[in-house]
C-alpha cells in the first residue's frame, strides 16, 4: 500500500484531521508562508475550473454578465449601509500604504511613512459597495435595469481560525450583483438563483441540498432575506453552501441610487446579490470521500478514466500501451478525460492506491491476461468493486457506468442525509439528538432571535434555514415552550 | 447622429483623448472611486473572456496547468532576490492591519491599532517570490520537475500615473511560473511562451508584433533574459504586449530550492516567468479603432453580428424580426454570434451609430423594400462598405466575410507598423524621425546601458528590443559612435 495512503488519517477517529490529511495528499490544496491563505494546488484547481465552467454557464443561461470591480474598497463605503459595517468591516485586511523603501541600516525594505494613504483602503470581503457606488453612475431610468453583473474574484476575510476550502483568510468565489425595478423582480432573481445553486450543486456535486431562508439573526449583513442551500457532511455536521440574498433597497440608499420609473418618478433601485465560493470544494470532498482517499463525481472529475499497463519489462509494456491508447481514443471521443499512467519507476499497487486517493472514478489496468483475453480489469472508486469485462464495447460500457456512479454518490449522500433529519419535540431530546447522531434536527421554534441564540449559546447547534418547504404546524418551541407555526432545522454547522 | 459619438474626441486632435472616449463611451471600462483602478464593464469583461479563453486552452495545449497563489506576499520575500526588490517592492500596496472598529465619536470606522500585523504584507506585484517559496515543498528531485503552472490572477502596483486597461493601479493578468532540470529547457520554455504569446496576438488580435529580447536595462528585475512582444499603435508609439523571461537559477537560490539531478547531486532549480495583462485591452482598442469607435476582430468580438429591423409600425417590425431570426439561427449554427436589437425607444441611426462604437465588425439591417425583394443591407464595420444582398446563401456569406475582415484588419495593421520601421543611421535623422514619423527606428546600438539611458534620457526614446531575426551587420551607434554588430529598435512607448 503506498506510503501516503498509510498516512491518512481514519475518518473515524478524527474527523478533522482525516479531511486536512485528505486536501494535502490528494494535492488539492495547502497552507501558505501566509497566514490563513492557501495554495490552490494543479488537482484542486482544476476541480474549481470544473465548477466556474459550469456554473458560469448556468448564469449566462439565465442571462448574467461577467464584468469586474476593484480590489479595494474605500474605508468610509463601509460605514454607508448599517448592518453592513457591522457584519464585514471588522476583520479585514488594511492597507494603509503605498511605498516601501530601503531600510537605511541596509537589511532589506521597510513600510515608508512619507507614502501613507490619506484614506485606508479595504481588501474587498464582499462588494457590495463599491458595486453600488458604480452602478449609481450606470442607472437613470427604468430602461437601465435589470442589471444582471457576476463578478468572479478574490476576496479577504481575516478569520483567526482557517482550515483548507472552509474558511480561509483569501478565498476565490462568485459573486452576482443585480439591480431591479421592482421589490417583486429582485425577490424572484434571488429565488432564480438559490435554485441555480441548488441544480448545480445537487446536478454536478452530486450534493444534496436543502433550500431555505436564513432566520433574521443569521441573515447576510445588510439583507432583508437571506435564501440559503444547506448540505450534510458526513460527521453530521450542516454546510452552508450557498446565498442568494434579498437586499431590499438598503444599498441603493446607502449609495443614493434613484431611478426614473415608468411613471417619471424618482426611485430607489431594488437589488439582489448570490454567491458560492471555495467553500464549495470543502463540500465536495466532505460529502462523499472515504478513508481510501476521495470521491469524486464523474461531472467534475478532472481525470475521469485512469489506465495502467500491468507488465514484465519493455515489451509487454509496449504492447499493453498500445491497447491502452486505441481505448483512449474511443473514450475520449465520447468527451471522456482520460490519463495513461505508463510511470516505470512506481509499482501497479502504487498507481492503483494513489488514484484512489485521489477519486479517479474509474480505474483500467491492462496485464498480459487481459492481452490475450481482449479483457480489461475495471474497478469503480465509489464501490471499490472489481470486475474482468471484455475490451469490445468498453466505451459506451464507461460513458454509462460513469453515469451510474454519479447517480450512485448523489443516491447515497441522499440516503445519508435524509437518514440524519430528526424529528424533535422535547429539549431533552433534542440535546441527546445533536451529541450522539448529529445532522439536522426539525423542531419547532418560536421566532426570536433572544431563543435561537439561546439555543446557539447552549449546544452550538444554529437555524440553518426555515425550509421553502416547511409545512405548517402548529407545535411549541423545544426550549422556549412558547408556540411555533411551522419546524425549522438546526444542526451544528461549518 | 448619436450623441455618444459627436463626444469622441477626434484621433487626429488628441489621441490621448481619443482613447479615454472610446474606452469609455464604448462601454469597456471606467474609472472607478479608488484611485487607478478600474471598473472593468461587462462589453470590455467579454473581450478580456474571450481572450483568457484562447490564451489559456493555448497555454493548456502546450502542457501548462494552473494553480492559485496567496494575494498577500511577506514583506520580507521581496528582499531575498538582490534585483527583485529593486524592481517590485517599491510603489505597492501593503498591508499593516487586520481589523477595524467602530470610531469611538461615533462616526464610522477606524483601523484598530491594536491589531497591527507583526510583518506586513504586500499586494502581489508578481508572484515569483511567493511561488518560489511554494515550489521550495513541492521538489526534491529531477522527477518532480518540469512544474509547469499558470494563474490567472489580479495584481497591484501602485502607478502614479494610470489610464485605462494600459497602465492601472490593480489590473488582471496570468503568469506561467515554470521551474526545470536544465539552463536548456528552461531557455527553451521562455521561448515557446513568447511564440504562443505572439501567435494569440497575431492570429485573435490581428495585431502584428515584433519579437527580441530586451535590453539589459529593460529586463524583468530577476531574469537572465526578458523576450517580448512590441506592437505599434495608430499614434506611432509602442507597446509592449508580453513578456516571457528566463530567470536562470536566480528564485531558485533566493528560496534555496534545489533538487536531486540524475546524477543523484544537488542542483538550483532553473526557472522562467511569462505573463500577459488586461493592457492587451489597451492593444487591442488602439491598434484597429477610427474616430467611429472600437474596430474589434471577429475573433474576439463579443457581438459578430448585429442586426437591426428597419420599420414603420407594429406589423412591419414582426415581420422583420421574423426574417432576422432565421437568419439569426442560420448564423448561430455556424458558431456565430448575434444580436437583433429591436428596441423600439430609439433610432435605427441611433443603433448604427452605438454598434460603430462598439466594433461590431458587421451589421445587417432590413427594411421594407428587402422583406420584399429578399435582401438585406451589410455592413463591414471595417471598411464601413455597404452593399445589398441575397438573404439567400447569407449564412455562407458571412462566414467567409468576417474571415476576410479578420485577416484585413490584421494586413492593414501590418502595412502600418512596417511604414513605420525606419532605418536610420545618424542622430540627427534619429531625432527627426522620432519627433516627425514616429514608429520603430532600426539603429545600432553599442549594446551598453550608459548609451541607451543618455538617448532615453535626450529623447523618451528607449530600446524596445533586439529582434530574434536581427542580422549580424557591422555599424556604428548613433549617439556613442562607438562600434555595434546588429541594429535594434528604439521607440517611444506606452
Amino acid at each position: 500500500m503506498a506510503k501516503e495512503l498509510k498516512e491518512l488519517t481514519n475518518r473515524e477517529e478524527n474527523y478533522s484531521q482525516w479531511y486536512n490529511d485528505l486536501v494535502v495528499k490528494a494535492g488539492l490544496a495547502e497552507n501558505s508562508s501566509v497566514r490563513g491563505c492557501m495554495v490552490i494546488k494543479p488537482y484542486g484547481y482544476a476541480i474549481w475550473e470544473k465548477m466556474h465552467e459550469i456554473l458560469d454557464r448556468m448564469f449566462k443561461e439565465t442571462g448574467h454578465v461577467n464584468a469586474y470591480f476593484p480590489l479595494f474598497i474605500p474605508k468610509s463605503f463601509f460605514s454607508r449601509e448599517a448592518d453592513h459595517v457591522e457584519g464585514f468591516a471588522k476583520e479585514c485586511a488594511v492597507v494603509t500604504h503605498y511605498r516601501l523603501k530601503n531600510n537605511p541600516d541596509g537589511s532589506g525594505v521597510v513600510v515608508d511613512p512619507d507614502a501613507k494613504l490619506e484614506e485606508e483602503l479595504i481588501v474587498r470581503p464582499t462588494s457590495e459597495t463599491i458595486i453600488w457606488s458604480t452602478y449609481k453612475n450606470w442607472i437613470q431610468s427604468y430602461r437601465d435595469l435589470p442589471i444582471l453583473c457576476n463578478q468572479w474574484a478574490n476576496v479577504v476575510r481575516w478569520e483567526m481560525r482557517t482550515r483548507l476550502f472552509l474558511r480561509t483568510a483569501e478565498f476565490l468565489w462568485q459573486e452576482g450583483h443585480t439591480a431591479h425595478e421592482t421589490r417583486e423582480e429582485a425577490i424572484a432573481e434571488a429565488q432564480r438563483m438559490i435554485g441555480v445553486y441548488k441544480q448545480f450543486v445537487e446536478e454536478y456535486m452530486a450534493v444534496p441540498v436543502i433550500v431555505g431562508h436564513k432566520s433574521a439573526n443569521e441573515r447576510f449583513a445588510g439583507a432583508e432575506d437571506t435564501l440559503t442551500i444547506e448540505a450534510m457532511m458526513q460527521d453530521g455536521k450542516a454546510l452552508q453552501s450557498g446565498t442568494s440574498h434579498f437586499l431590499g433597497q438598503n444599498f441603493a440608499r446607502a449609495f443614493d441610487v434613484q431611478f426614473a420609473n415608468r411613471e417619471g418618478k424618482l426611485e430607489y433601485v431594488w437589488a439582489t446579490s448570490w454567491g458560492v465560493s471555495t467553500r464549495l470544494m470543502g463540500a465536495l470532498i466532505m460529502a462523499h470521500s472515504d478513508n481510501n482517499g476521495l470521491v469524486l463525481p464523474p461531472k467534475l472529475a478532472p481525470i475521469q478514466v485512469v489506465m495502467i499497463p500491468i507488465y514484465k519489462g519493455e515489451e509487454e509494456l509496449g504492447k499493453a500501451v498500445d491497447v491502452l491508447r486505441k481505448i483512449a481514443d474511443e473514450l475520449k471521443a465520447k468527451g471522456i478525460s482520460v490519463k495513461i499512467d505508463d510511470r516505470d519507476n512506481v509499482r501497479s499497487g502504487f498507481k492503483f492506491a494513489e488514484y484512489e486517493l485521489k477519486g479517479v472514478p474509474v480505474r483500467l489496468a491492462l496485464g498480459p491476461r487481459d492481452l490475450a483475453n481482449g479483457t480489461i480489469e475495471l474497478v469503480r472508486r465509489d464501490t471499490l468493486e472489481k470486475e474482468t469485462v471484455p475490451q469490445e464495447g468498453l466505451a459506451d460500457r464507461i460513458a454509462g457506468l460513469l453515469d451510474e456512479i454519479q447517480q450512485h454518490i448523489f443516491d447515497k449522500a441522499l440516503r445519508f442525509r435524509n437518514d440524519r433529519i430528526t424529528r424533535v419535540d422535547t429539549w431533552d431530546e433534542f440535546v441527546r439528538v445533536l451529541d450522539e447522531k448529529g445532522g439536522f434536527i426539525s423542531a419547532h421554534w418560536d421566532g426570536t432571535t433572544e431563543t435561537e441564540v439561546a439555543i446557539k449559546e447552549a449546544t452550538k447547534a444554529t437555524i440553518r434555514c426555515i425550509p421553502f418547504d416547511a409545512v405548517d404546524e402548529e407545535g411549541v418551541d423545544v426550549f422556549s415552550g412558547k408556540p411555533s407555526h411551522r419546524r425549522v432545522l438546526f444542526a451544528r454547522s461549518y
